[in-house]
């Protein structure tokens, strides 16, 4: 059944613009493209926004809302460090699902410009403070001492990235299956035995 | 000091063009930044190969032999299933590094073209192939059962591949360093005490 259309606003654009890019790679993408996904001509979208860039820019500001206002959530913001760790890494799995193509986009940026190196600096600060908490369950002996913060976290997180590149919806998985496979082979050490 | 030049063969340029490729994308990367990159003139790179397309080929090729390869190592098709796994892990972390520019080429394919599925497709048959080697861990009681496998797989090697985002030669960190967290993380659980 087709979804009653909504007419196009910039919140509107952005999604269509965000499945192309995450399909297209952003380089790869044209405005043509989007045009195209949206059904709309060029020079209306052009009504809307000034390009590709602003695009782009409003994609990856919205993944990084996600990732910053998740960090204010209790689970992630009380208690001890190692189980405001479980809970965050948890919370980035679901949201490279829940925000799946916003997620796709800021995780395949490559500093190209300005907008991307933003995007790149504040997934930087939200890395740094993650790696605080893997230092602070350190300090607490919690976590295992001999692991490097900034490594823990840039593996961790690469784990959680990757959702994005093989992800499907409505495949076999639920975004909970795939956060507590994260969760167990991260903090539980999945082999057993001698 | 400025290494002596090697006259330009096709493995020659299939690395300048791999570094390339890593560092604009392949959908940014055209043949004049090859030839740039490589100090010659175009029609000198098509005297050598056909274009863009051959160059990401041999460099994929180069990837996916590099790890079909170490399958055949000992550690990894000898022994208990869940050593066997750890080894692989490890080597794949080592590889992600050891081979950066053709790890990095492979892991970023999307699918744009026949070439593109082509690795695509045997990188999944080496995916598989790990999947096995968990079911058995599994079946052997040495791996967590309740994990699917081939979910592990996925998060296992999206942990390594990003390792070529990241990962700076020279940097602080050494290849062994990083291998030896991606295991610890996986395999050890670093959660301590309760």
């Amino acid at each position: 059944m087709e979804q009653p259309r909504r007419p196009y606003d910039i919140d509107r654009l952005t999604d269509v613009a965000l499945a192309v890019f995450a399909q297209r790679g952003f380089d790869g993408a044209s405005m043509d493209d989007v045009a195209r996904a949206a059904g709309i001509t060029k020079a209306a979208i052009y009504h809307h926004v000034s390009g590709k860039e602003e695009l782009l820019e409003r994609g990856l500001r919205r993944a990084l809302e996600a990732l910053f206002a998740m960090l204010d959530e209790s689970g992630a913001s009380e208690g001890r460090p190692v189980e405001r760790l479980r809970y965050i890494v948890r919370r980035v799995a679901e949201l490279a699902i829940e925000v799946l193509p916003e997620l796709t986009v800021l995780v395949r940026v490559r500093g190209n410009s300005e907008t991307e190196r933003n995007a790149i600096e504040r997934r930087r600060a939200f890395d740094a403070i993650v790696a605080g908490i893997v230092r602070a369950a350190q300090e607490a002996g919690e976590f295992d001492p001999a692991l490097d913060a900034a490594i823990v976290v840039r593996l961790i997180f690469g784990m959680c990235n990757s959702i994005v590149e093989w992800y499907r919806p409505h495949g076999r998985y639920t975004s909970s299956d795939i956060a507590d496979a994260v969760v167990r082979i991260v903090f539980e050490g999945p082999q057993l035995g001698p």
